[in-house]
């Protein structure tokens, strides 16, 4: 580690400052339009962030930078913590003028995706706000798409986007270079947020509702501009609309933009799109037979419910349709494993993912055939590729720290006084970047805005170990990387 | 699989079944010593399961049994269902007439050293019975070492002891041959049950409860004869005694053994004893912490209990000296995790056991290193000894096996309608062989005998997953272990 890196970290990080700062003109624009004052928070807060930006990019300039790994892994987190502060700043200066901690909290939650929110009264809350924390969703869904396209493959984090990109992607050289690929990702998101809104007007919402809960289900981030979030709306085709929206931005966007640029059906055909699929019906449907059988939901309304509520879990949303912790202990239990569970790997969602699930069962299986004969070859395969032993030591080196975290945060939450199901389901929500836990406090009913500081500050290092895939965050912990 | 295997694996069962049979003499004299009337249901148990046994025996009777892995899996799977089916016999004949799947759950959670029970008012159960369950433990822990010394290391289940057995213990040649090695293990454990039952009644105990007592502290099994558990002696110095063999019982045996017929101290010097001694100490400290400045104890009395309780969920004992639930959210949640962790590998305790956290962190550790230096060599070392891949990927295997059956466990355990926590500490309780979990029901304050069948039935398995080390149980499953 040494000051040129520092230097470059810094140049790069005052850049995506100005990016972010230029993007404050949207909300800045929207109270313009919904005549409100607030607008001019924006402008203010655009001014800060852009002066500073502007200075340190001036102060640090130089050069291309010496990229290397540690200076990608110390980007992707300086990268993070910035976009994290600079969404903070219009949340404190703006008339909700919410403290540090609170207005930290909430940019976190919204560039990582999470969905959690200390807003109270958000039916009441001025336009400018609501769509800077839709942005932030939808940047940071860019944010983190990218970084797993093109960074996480570099950095060898995430086990499926490096064999992903070192074998099909790069076989098959979809897109020779990764500008025209970029340019194919930005057209598909905006694709997708675009059709979603659109369907979101046809079935009933305003349109500035449509444009905010679009940019937060592609996202998959789950804030919303209403505190009853989907329940509010009262629509059966707007919950399907969403669950679609959800289960699709769940799936990697790699193969997305091959299937929806070249009409490819095959770039679909991953193990991991199967198994997510299998297993969000698995669920929507026990919770449905449930619904029905115990509680006497019409089966109709059920299945919407239930797979509306699984897709937001599992695609790590956190939209609501109705208070489903109250649905019975079954349905409770089955949301906070969820919680764990997460969307594909590549894209916006977050937990621990399919892929890494389908690595740990054949894992399993050929364990227990190792112990029947020892001396037999046992390949561990994933689809048609076969596993190598360092792609799975790493999946199972993620699984267990991501698990180890959960505790350690879970832990330190009670020693906050928080109640056992609280701290759990707050500690896992924030770690898998879902949104709601469970219980009154930070179920899909309550609000985190009744925590301490101390415990948002928790959550908040918990979404960013989350969104960052943990072991990106805890290689600064170790001593060898600041030795030269 | 074929004829002659299955044929041998009665024959070594039936001949258990009567060892157990001879051992129900020793409930039957003490009921007759107390002049109870039930020391006639353990003589006909006995004859019962004598008599069965003896048929089955003389039925299967051949030359040496043709030992292979195969065998080796199913030997053990019987055996203890064997144990579980003819310890559950007096539970369904005697006074307290429990119906089949009361008296199964109670004889495998005494076979497994769990200590959950289903009798309620134990302070005026038939002494025979009380002397049965403790026995059951007493003998459960014999097998369970036994298991862990002689047959796992040749299954190749539980990494430690069998690179235990490959290194130190046969470099050294503490013992030249199994018979001397099981004769020295018999001896100590006996010296140190009766050594246990000494101390018990020097500070207090009847000499009824000292022996009840000293064999489910030595088996880390937790039946108490009183429904209070230690809490009804309302003793420092017998809550220290049971404290200090709690924890002498978590360590390895074979340590244990050298250390105390060789008189050899580095016999101890094991990194699985350390770690566990760490942890042990850290978490009590910070519950007695905890105790005195939120809840005002006074720290020499906050200090026992808490050393006691940690001790007790740690090396998956089970004994209670209040309802340390009631302590505060954070005792909940660390007593939650605590329930997972367990003692070391080769002594009576079950969970996940000490040796794994150690390889865990290390894994942990190289595999942040590796992200950093990608191309450079980390070894990966356990005390002064490399890590080989298959024992690292065989640790890594068993915590998420043994995590994904508590998750598995704890939605069906939900399914059937209990409460989220209680569903999940009731799974991780049994599967760690612990006994007490969490809430009004499994809690230390509870009773497992509200649950229904169905979820009693969920429990055994677990117990008897937990106790062979989850891995043993599962090789049945497939469907290659059928094949001939």
């Amino acid at each position: 580690m040494n000051a040129t890196i520092c230097r470059s970290v810094i140049n790069v990080a005052s850049i995506c400052g100005l990016y972010l700062a230029a993007a404050m003109l949207v909300p800045a624009f929207t109270d313009l339009y919904f005549r409100y004052d607030e607008w001019k928070v924006f402008a203010l807060s655009a001014a800060i962030v852009g002066g500073i930006s502007l200075l340190a990019a001036a102060a640090t300039h130089s050069g291309p930078p010496p990229f290397n790994r540690k200076m990608g892994f110390l980007l992707v987190n300086v990268l993070w913590l910035v976009f994290s502060l600079v969404g903070a700043v219009p949340f404190m200066l703006s008339s909700l003028k919410l403290e540090f901690a609170k207005a930290l909290f909430e940019s976190i939650s919204a560039i990582t995706t999470t969905g959690s929110t200390v807003i109270v009264g958000l039916d009441n809350t001025p336009p400018g706000i609501l769509i800077w924390r839709s942005l932030l969703h939808w940047l940071g869904g860019i944010g983190i798409v990218a970084l797993g396209l093109f960074v996480m493959p570099y950095l060898r984090v995430g086990g499926i986007s490096f064999f992903k990109m070192e074998s099909s992607d790069t076989n098959d050289k979809p897109f020779a270079r990764i500008a025209s690929f970029t340019r194919a990702f930005v057209l598909v998101y905006v694709l997708i947020t675009i059709t979603c809104t659109l369907l979101y007007t046809v079935f009933g919402m305003s349109r500035f509702d449509a444009i905010n809960h679009a940019m937060a289900t592609v996202a998959t981030g789950g804030f919303s501009t209403h505190d009853a979030s989907f329940g509010y709306f009262n629509s059966e085709p707007l919950l399907w609309t969403s669950t679609f929206f959800m289960t699709v931005c769940s799936l990697p966007f790699s193969g997305l933009i091959v299937f929806m640029v070249r009409r490819r059906v095959n770039a679909l055909r991953d193990p991991q799109i199967l198994a997510f699929l299998a297993y969000l019906t698995a669920f929507s449907m026990a919770i449905a037979i449930y619904l029905r059988l115990e509680n006497g939901v019409p089966f109709h309304s059920a299945l919407t419910h239930s797979f509306f509520t699984v897709a937001s879990i599992l695609s790590t949303t956190g939209f609501a349709s109705e208070d489903y912790t109250a649905w019975g202990p079954f349905v409770v239990t089955l949301a906070f494993f969820m919680t764990f569970i997460g969307g594909c790997s590549g894209s916006t969602a977050g937990g621990i993912k399919a892929y890494r699930f389908i690595i740990l069962f054949n894992t399993i299986r050929t364990g227990l055939y190792k112990l029947i004969y020892p001396d037999g070859i046992h390949a561990l395969r994933y689809g048609k590729m076969t596993v190598t032993v360092d792609l799975q030591q790493s999946v199972m080196l993620f699984i267990t720290t991501y698990l180890a975290l959960w505790a350690a945060g879970g832990v330190v939450m009670t020693a906050m006084g928080y109640d056992v199901l609280t701290s759990m389901s707050a500690v896992i929500t924030a770690l898998s970047n879902v949104g709601p836990g469970i219980g009154p406090v930070v179920g899909p009913a309550g609000n985190f805005s009744t925590l301490s500081d101390p415990a948002l500050y928790v959550l908040c290092l918990m979404m960013l170990l989350g969104r960052l895939e943990v072991l990106t965050m805890l290689v600064l912990l170790t001593p060898r990387f600041w030795r030269s």
